[in-house]
């Protein structure tokens, strides 16, 4: 049996904490995990790109759990009624190498995402930051919000989307959130004044959402959208400004799939491991330009997983899936078709209650 | 949703068509899109190995369909009643990046282990073959005399594990299958008299399961257990025999992974898609030494989804999870949380039977 994290189970778990609290609980664990940034074996993700899109697995691990995530983009899929990004993902345990959690990492995503920049702009954005604009009114938009509302004290959200349903559908969510916002007619708009600018699109495409003259000194760049390899947000002069210093995730992936996949093998960045650990400065003048140049790493899924298994197990009773045999003899997996019956689990795996799993017609 | 196969579900759908059938099934189906490799997008798989054992990603893909197997390999595991290798998998829609179907794969990796074996043997086995040794009377063992019985004509096998306790579990199987065989006191009177020496052993290491003098003119040897960097199973003198050819599934991944990492770079080996559209010979002589140096590769895996799929489809029901959220607005992700509420899935999705699902204390 493997425990399990469906949509049901993601909204009551978020639902005990409240969104806000669960965003600043999982940046505390990615905090910690990122502290710990050299026991994590790292990889570039493992990516497939079709015409319309892009199917990645996400896989890291330190000595006690690993974990890896399944995650699609798909830009077009909102015309037919779908999600850009769906997910989903695995906590193991590296020592025996079964599976303990299966979650659910469509909303999760959007929540460690929204954690992961909200933590980044901690130690990049001014602090007395108050204004952010945010380009791109998607599914994600209202997750960055919270964040950056809960945790950073942003006061006005500056809201810009190509799409005015997504700006009419973040507009009403922020209402309902009690979040200030002022809707904008251009990208320019929504820049001017900002002290964060937030992009969060989706096109897979070299575009310019953003341009050198919109940029002023002392702005934080939150870059979420660029994340592959022919996606970016950021016009190149941008990061070529000389007071312009760059943060990634993992360099290796972020040379393929961020912002500066448009830069030569040698621009400097800095890795947000290296702030948080304080080996290495972040912000460093009020004027200076500070891009995070996000494009999603692992180690933030593993936090999230490890964080929503925590929660998980703390309630009395959760849900679980036959997705390993249990079997009285190890060796005799036959058993399993052979006998047509498979070893009860233990006592302390009974069921202690029943939860509906749904069966439909082929 | 998501269609789901857990160990109920696989125990339904194989005991539909029977064990043997459905090797047999599942053999057409790997042999369909091998003929069709060049379709799909192949990597060697992602590795993480620790001091226990590995985890592996396995994906791959063509135009319409992707699929990934989470696997590991865990020797020890058997000492604490745990199964070595366990394993699922997901079989994704390219063209929206939604996941369709997740499945157990712990049976079904041994079930399509043994298919791609019979489907090798077949092109390269004596078709006067009816003598097999089983060496490594572990999880595996059962599918593997089921397969060659049933679609190779074997029928002795010569059975031998250094855990008797394993052998006694095989030969209990086999008599319930009515299967004839033979007991062993050692390697080398198992492979004595033998057509085909099949291989599958567990242990992590760099193993002479096969020696030399064992190896006799026409043998075919089914070299299923050496799968992973510096776990290997054949004495390397038997590659080097003039009269050996070496066959592989997909060579970058067996030049990490297979007995062939124990040989230069440019050692000859023939990929098996080649012998399965005629783009190559199998056996040419009666006297040839064949060797199928199997590590296991991701198609043989999105052939197995697929066609469980396929059966599962077929059937008046069956069972979902709730893994993906199903939005009116899917750019409106946050009213998952928001709102507490999910748009019901449309009509056609509509749950027609409940079938349970398991929780338990924390």
């Amino acid at each position: 049996m493997v425990d399990y994290i469906g949509m049901g189970g993601i909204q009551r778990l978020v639902a005990r904490v409240g969104p806000a609290a669960f965003i600043e609980g999982l940046t505390r664990e990615i905090d910690a995990d990122y502290r710990r940034w050299a026991e994590f074996d790292k990889s570039a993700r493992h990516a497939i790109h079709s015409p319309g899109g892009v199917i990645e697995l996400m896989p890291t691990s330190d000595a006690r759990l690993y974990s890896f995530k399944y995650v699609n983009g798909h830009p077009k899929n909102t015309n037919v009624g779908l999600l850009t990004v769906t997910a989903f993902g695995v906590l193991a345990d590296v020592h025996t190498g079964y599976p303990v959690l299966l979650s659910e990492m469509t909303v999760t995503t959007a929540l460690r995402t929204a954690a992961m920049s909200a933590l980044a702009a901690r130690h990049l954005a001014r602090p007395d930051s108050r204004v952010m604009a945010l380009i791109g009114n998607g599914a994600q938009s209202e997750f960055q919000a919270l964040a950056f509302a809960h945790m950073l004290g942003i006061q006005t959200f500056q809201l810009y989307d190509v799409d005015p349903a997504a700006t009419d559908k973040l507009a009403r969510n922020l209402t309902a959130l009690g979040l200030h916002f002022t809707r904008c007619a251009s990208i320019a708009q929504a820049v001017r004044g900002a002290d964060i600018v937030t992009t969060v699109t989706a096109d897979k495409c070299n575009a310019t959402i953003l341009t050198p003259d919109m940029i002023t000194p002392g702005m934080h760049l939150n870059a979420v959208g660029g994340d592959c390899p022919g996606k970016t947000e950021l016009h190149a002069d941008i990061l070529r400004r000389p007071d312009a210093r760059v943060f990634v995730e993992y360099e290796p992936q972020s040379r393929l799939e961020g912002e500066i996949q448009q830069m030569p093998a040698d621009f400097p960045v800095t890795e947000l491991a290296c702030v948080l650990n304080g080996s290495a400065p972040g912000r460093s003048s009020p004027r200076d330009v500070t891009i995070f140049d996000s494009v999603g790493f692992a180690l933030e899924d593993y936090s999230a997983l490890r964080y929503l298994h925590q929660l998980q197990t703390a309630q009395p009773t959760h849900e679980q899936i036959d997705l390993i045999p249990v079997l009285g003899d190890p060796k005799n997996l036959f058993a399993v078709l052979h006998n047509a019956n498979v070893t009860p689990p233990p006592a302390a795996l009974l069921p202690s209650e029943t939860v509906s799993k749904k069966s439909l017609p082929a």
